[in-house]
């Protein structure tokens, strides 16, 4: 069976937010699609299982991306010096509207995926365009790459380029149900639908109104973005008057959290009364350091959102961040805590490589269910990293080599990838046999 | 001559610090190591040189790095969410140490060469250790690889690791002098000698007056540090309670710039008094953007500096800095210029990619004299670019292909490159004859 199969190698994960796990030369079962936990020796049930060994590489659970946007993926390191509405305007409107075109959609899309593919992402939550053809498209594809993901068609009836609005609140929750009504009949297998307003700007009254409902019927995980920036607030507040601040205009519709995942991107300036509203729904802040960086909207204070047990992943934010790598969000996310802490607040102590670790895969793989995490009963998403090419001229701990892979390592240090139990990139292995490797005289594996 | 060529592509570079210059499908010629200006037509007295073609390329100035630290090359990447006392303890300090061993230096500089060769940088100034063996090692080994380096043994005789600090001001002096002698019989090619004081911290009263001794007696170029962090500049007002600022505890020994080129590093928290005798001295500013997050020393205000016609260039101050990639210099310069318009001062508008790339070519090439540029009269240095592998479903502008380079590339984009005149890496082509190709139907360069 290709999803029961045992890893040889340094395996390395969090438990929890504060401690990386390192297990040195041992084996990881994936039994069905299903992590059956981490072991220095091999137990005697599964020593008839095939094993793959990759001596010395480091193996992770799959990386989580919790918000980018797919038909941004052709500009990404572009116009990185502009400000936001020069930006969107420059480059995002124009290039989202090309996506009416299945041709232009299936070339870009099909770029996105491959590079999303070679990378050590297992796992992403996606927005597409509004188009219901061009989002299928991209599931599709997704699907076959045997990525997991949780793909949205955009929502979007006002406040937009003329080019990518749609035609009133009606127009577009017909075009939303038809697209998961579509859905249902393909059958994806590692791909499935969230509901995704763009933000409360874009979205009218009545819109939120039809989503809702939508929500309820189909029973919909939900994405969008929140409190990116001040100007962005300001206008939240013009718009909606009622609201008592900016996640209330979700949750006034009922589209913030609570029965089904949601997740906000950014979360850079909630205030208290919006932290604690996030915290009481269960919704996941997407964190996008390099985007929040390079259109100048501030630090999200991460460790008070950690502290205070609001669930937090790492996005990269495609085209705002121009790197498709959560290994590069793991690396931003550390390096703009520090920023935070020296330039505006002194209070928050600067997150730690264990805990980007954690944020990138056991904190973001939640949104998932169990998964980011090799502990019994979790979906078996697993990374294997070779970093050979990484030289250095004194010994390094096994936590060292990998603190120096989240910093240094491109897709070239890729050397295996496994989603939903299911290997989807790198060389395929003929597996051995587990038996035949157990009898060996195994170093006793070390737990850091 | 191995001196005197064509090279023919797309040609981008910086003639002033707001405009990237860009001519496609021209020629720049070199002469005798010298550049000679960049053509839509080659002129006749230059139709008989041999060309090298490199078609749909980007031919850019190398790029220089204006600070960093070779024997840290080994662990960057490490320890990068640890403050800066306790990284230097952990990493800094006993790596420098190492260096003592020939055997290991040899190894960690071989490491350090090898990639610095493979990125499109072609000058920097470098930190060595305070060893005169391992440092002239180091000096043999970039300047067999072609590339134009200022390389300074580091002085040190006070508040540092005993294992790295030296045995008194005359014994520091004393080995400079020998280094310096030998590295006159030495005889380098593209490798220079330059003074370098730790930083202020680190050297006493007496070495400082031995080393103004040694600037005067060999007329050499300095590099150090000033103003990092706060902590720092406290312990300078204490060490040095007669100097009225940080700056002023290297210019009361004639050690702040004016005769002889001079760079510090950082610059974070320079004072209106400092500021303005950086400009008076004509000392560059090696601006390291990198390294100021990783350390959370905060964000230098460069728009402002530019403003004052303060000589700026960038450097990736590895291993505080992770990446030696001054195309990551650049990204990062113009992303925390953002974080620090939005979070501290939004009196300084955020780079543009136009100025990062003036930074990393001529802004820091002016401390090598003529280099950085394609004008005429230049130091020939050089980067073919082949970006290929960046893939986009649109078409792109050359300038915008250029600026994907910056953000998305690795090594994997250099195809060739040339350093004071000479190829130094990259694959050998067979030169044709130019007269053979400007008679062809050559599309008339743009400058855009």
């Amino acid at each position: 069976m290709q999803d029961t199969f045992v890893l040889k190698g340094n395996i390395c994960f969090s438990a929890d937010r504060d401690h990386l796990s390192v297990f040195e030369d041992s084996f990881v079962v994936c039994e069905k699609g299903i992590c059956r936990g981490v072991f220095s020796r091999l137990p005697e049930k599964y020593r008839g299982l095939p094993c793959r060994e990759y001596p010395d590489r480091i193996i992770i659970p799959g990386l989580v991306d919790l918000h980018t946007h797919a038909p941004q993926n052709g500009f990404r390191g572009l116009g990185m010096d502009r400000e936001l509405l020069e930006w969107l305007n420059a480059y995002t409107f124009p290039e989202e509207s090309r996506y009416s075109d299945p041709e232009y959609a299936g070339r870009a899309y099909r770029i996105f995926v491959e590079e999303l593919q070679k990378g050590a992402t297992t796992r992403a939550v996606i927005f597409a365009t509004a188009h219901v053809g061009a989002t299928l498209l991209l599931m599709e594809l997704l699907d076959e790459a045997g990525l997991c993901a949780y793909v949205g068609k955009v929502n979007m009836d006002r406040n937009c380029a003329p080019e990518i609005c749609e035609a009133g609140a009606g127009e577009s929750a017909k075009e939303t149900r038809r697209w998961l009504d579509l859905c249902a009949q393909r059958g994806f297998r590692t791909v499935r639908p969230i509901l995704t307003p763009r933000f409360i700007p874009a979205c009218s009254d009545e819109l939120m109104r039809e989503l809702s409902k939508i929500q309820r019927e189909y029973g919909l995980p939900l994405q969008s973005h929140l409190s990116e920036n001040r100007r962005e607030i300001a206008w939240v507040r013009e718009l909606c008057p009622d609201a008592r601040f900016y996640a209330d205009a979700y949750d006034r519709y009922g589209l913030f959290g609570g029965d089904v995942p949601t997740v906000m991107a950014h979360c850079v300036h909630s205030t208290d009364e919006e932290t604690k509203l996030l915290r009481k729904r269960g919704v996941f802040v997407a964190h996008c350091p390099q985007s929040n960086a390079a259109l100048a909207s501030g630090i999200a204070p991460v460790r008070r959102y950690l502290d205070m047990g609001i669930k937090v992943g790492l996005g990269t934010d495609v085209a705002a961040g121009f790197s498709l790598s959560v290994f590069r969000a793991m690396a931003d996310a550390v390096q703009c805590s520090k920023l935070r802490w020296s330039l505006a607040d002194d209070s928050l102590s600067p997150l730690t490589m264990a805990e980007a670790f954690y944020l990138a895969t056991k904190g973001g793989g939640e949104f998932f269910g169990k998964t980011g995490s090799f502990e019994d009963g979790y979906e078996f998403d697993a990374v294997v990293l070779d970093d050979a090419n990484l030289r250095h001229p004194q010994k390094l701990t096994v936590q060292e080599r990998l603190e120096r892979l989240v910093y240094l390592s491109d897709d070239r240090n890729v050397e295996a990838k496994y989603a939903a139990g299911r290997q989807v990139a790198g060389k395929k292995q003929a597996a051995g046999c587990c038996s035949d490797r157990a009898g060996a005289p195994a170093a006793e594996a070390v737990r850091k």
